[in-house]
């Protein structure tokens, strides 16, 4: 590199990080190209996540739908391994930063994944479809592919624990009534519906949609990449998060273990034995 | 524990989490006692925050101070370790959630204390001057004391980089409006006031509040905790770090380090040795 | 539940976690049944990961093996983004745990996945050449589909810096002086070179088996599962994780950024603008 | 910083990382000034462990000590925050990396920081007593001071399960007889029997030493800083964190929450209430 100019050298390394997102000078701070003075106290706190992840300002309709995604996700108690982590890490010492990192940390594909897999669905059957096409059949053609392809847990819809998860239908209506009133175009409402239909076919009992597959589909209609569905999740489920951590921090504990003491845990190992000598090992 | 009673050893056990924040049963979900759907499209998302840290809905009033301090600190760019580590995180693998866990992790006392320590100073000023001392000789006091206590860095007033910090006049005259229309007490507005005097005087130049202190002042007006001041202030730092991790994978780039490749690191250790005998070493 | 057998109700709370790694009475604790003080100054660290992770005791000679393993990982400098994390980390105010949990949660698919990724690899060789079969032809076959499979970088071989990799032939030595004196198979070298010759075929140069693709032979020489691979990494990595977390706290620094201040990040986001109406947007 | 010369910003740019651990070029890496490929496979991992963070190589028998300590604190049980952390998030998604992370992450110092805590009082003790002074006097000074300051949980010594922690005895006693050969001083295993002594003064029971306080005589021995009593303490655990989020990725489970399901939690708060309008809350 001793022959290349210095001065591009220089060039080069200050675009080792380059985005989009914020600029900042002394004394200025532009999101977006906005002035953050500007922002503060005139946009809402949803309308500032979507200019954030997506570049633009949304129209006040789906920064609506959004904020209601938002508000329906924040926390489903402590038997959820996040609450829980969450609850235990703020008893061993970190801040709530800690606690939160910790918990946040494990809403992978398994735990926080449903809404963005039930995402990946929906617009699989919008492409199926095609422009014009019959979502009824998509939904049906992409639900059969996605069980030929061993699909065993399908997102989005089914519950362990709620009949009908009242988050649901209450998302559902105002996706419903934001279309009635052309603010959005309420595709996706009717392409979830055909998937819960295409997955209950045949059955005594319909497969209702879940909460995750309710904010998938306010998160196709307004357009998010699938990866965004789960980072918006994680936004919402961190309030819960940060609220048992600090409820536990309140009422103390120390190194709070996963359940009450007596029930321990049970060991299933090898009994008792001796350390053989090096030679009468592996 | 043979010698218990079973009925009583379940019950203990069913005690071991114990919260009020959510109440779920079959197809029911409340928030703090509110049916979760009577929620969702009712309430902000800021109102919701509310509502699960502190336990009641805010007035309107307080929710949208709440709302402005959550816009305003969402994002300072790639330079801040939590903005990079989350960039480079989303480079090795793991999904947003991980990348988020990484950065959200590393706000702690030195890089996301701040508001939470400031908050402390203010608090402790209120209590100094008592119910209807004087706010300007306790802010003296207390930013004297904290001096004399060896306090380097103070939370809240000055800026490495900012000579004013647009956000923080912004979120002031916020609270002052509200105190005017008698939405809020603007005491902490003084206090935030009284000590950047305290802090300036006999300099020639003012050290002026910044984010953090402007915050700070908010928190306080809206009566949280001080912990909770970090809390809040993650939720909406966590915006500019799922941000800057989804615009990193949208650039792509694998394994990124933290700086141009070529301009690489500085050694400065021992030069080269050759291994010693076992019994050469120590 | 309230028909349940209280009794039965407890003990199977008592099973929810369930573990053959420890079991612990008072004043006794044994791992995989050995009594702790039986193995503490008697057995070896790398022979007590061994007993963790796969149940048994390993022969002095596998152990050694996985101890040179052990020490050829620690560390490849700064520029990894692991190191830079932990580093960066240790300037925000964590202790050396949060520091690592941040920097090791990116040792992942990309940054941290190679080693697995390769023993897959091997492994599947081994399954195509079946019992008798012929590994260079074995070899052959799995590159070829992974490359038709569109594996873009193949794992374990070839290196951005390292020419040759100078971890990599001292442990495939350590492998063959196991093999000559019948302590291991010697099989997974074989297989290695296989792949590196495969690999090769048709290019002016060759490309190289690297640490990853070294450590993959001797972890399928000991049978490791290949999660178990990164895992094994991963607590190698650990040191150096720890080692430089600790030298930048003896460093200083408060909230170091990625890079000098100086080369700061490039903006290439929107030219400012004002913020319209909210009819506007969207 | 235009009028700076390029040559000299870059010169700077490159000292941003510097560090005395790792020395890389291309083909070439070296450890503390030794080349990799002559560690490899001649030195201990706990030696290569304190080579990294000590900067120079232990005596064997130095080593031999770290190893001990490396070897006792590995696991104790699914019922430690750290371990049912581990185990619950491998069923929410992540690898084994973030298992580990969320897992280590709460290592802090109430559950993972009374070994260095305790390293703090030894060393607090031995420079109370000064170089011939009276150590047993010290440590009842120390002590006495730490129960004035209101030290509630006295690190290193008594243990909520174990009469007599089974550790214990066996570290001591390795020191003890790496006293005896000369090996090491033995003056931190006489000092924290002098804590014990200190402890139990009055009491019909004696408060013995635990794990914590016994890895503290042989960190003190050993002469690290009480930073890296942790550090090496987190070494440790990783391998029990890593054996049970692989356990329990081998028994499956998706979303593994704390206690078994029909245990559930308990709810104490608000009773139903219906969503006052706007100008009805707070």
């Amino acid at each position: 590199m001793s022959t290349e100019d210095p001065e591009a050298l220089l060039d080069e390394a200050r675009k080792w990080w380059t985005t989009s997102i914020v600029d900042i000078h002394p004394g200025e701070i532009a999101m977006r190209g906005y002035p953050i003075e500007q922002l503060i106290g005139r946009i809402t706190f949803p309308e500032m996540i979507w200019l954030m992840l997506m570049g633009e300002l949304p129209t006040r309709a789906k920064a609506q739908l959004l904020e209601a995604a938002l508000v329906s996700s924040v926390d489903h108690g402590p038997q959820a391994p996040s609450i829980a982590i969450a609850r235990m890490a703020a008893t061993c010492g970190p801040g709530l930063n800690g606690a939160m990192a910790s918990a946040i940390n494990v809403l992978d594909d398994v735990h926080g994944g449903a809404g963005q897999q039930c995402m990946e669905i929906y617009y699989e059957v919008e492409a199926e479809a095609g422009a014009d096409g019959d979502l009824a059949k998509a939904a049906a053609t992409v639900v059969a592919r996605r069980k030929e392809q061993g699909l065993k847990y399908f997102p989005g819809f089914g519950h362990r624990f709620h009949p009908l998860d009242p988050r649901a239908p209450r998302l559902l209506q105002l996706v419903s009534e934001a279309a009635d009133r052309g603010e959005t175009s309420g595709r996706f409402a009717v392409i979830g519906a055909a998937v819960e239909d295409a997955l209950s076919q045949g059955r005594a009992k319909r497969i209702p949609m879940n909460i995750d597959g309710a904010t998938a589909v306010v998160y196709c209609e307004l357009g998010l990449p699938t990866e965004l569905g789960r980072g918006v999740f994680i936004l919402s489920r961190s309030v819960g998060i940060l609220a048992h951590a600090w409820e536990q921090t309140q009422q103390g504990g120390r190194i709070k273990g996963p359940q009450a003491k007596f029930l321990n845990y049970t060991y299933d190992g090898p009994a008792r034995r001796d350390l053989p000598e090096p030679d009468q090992r592996g």
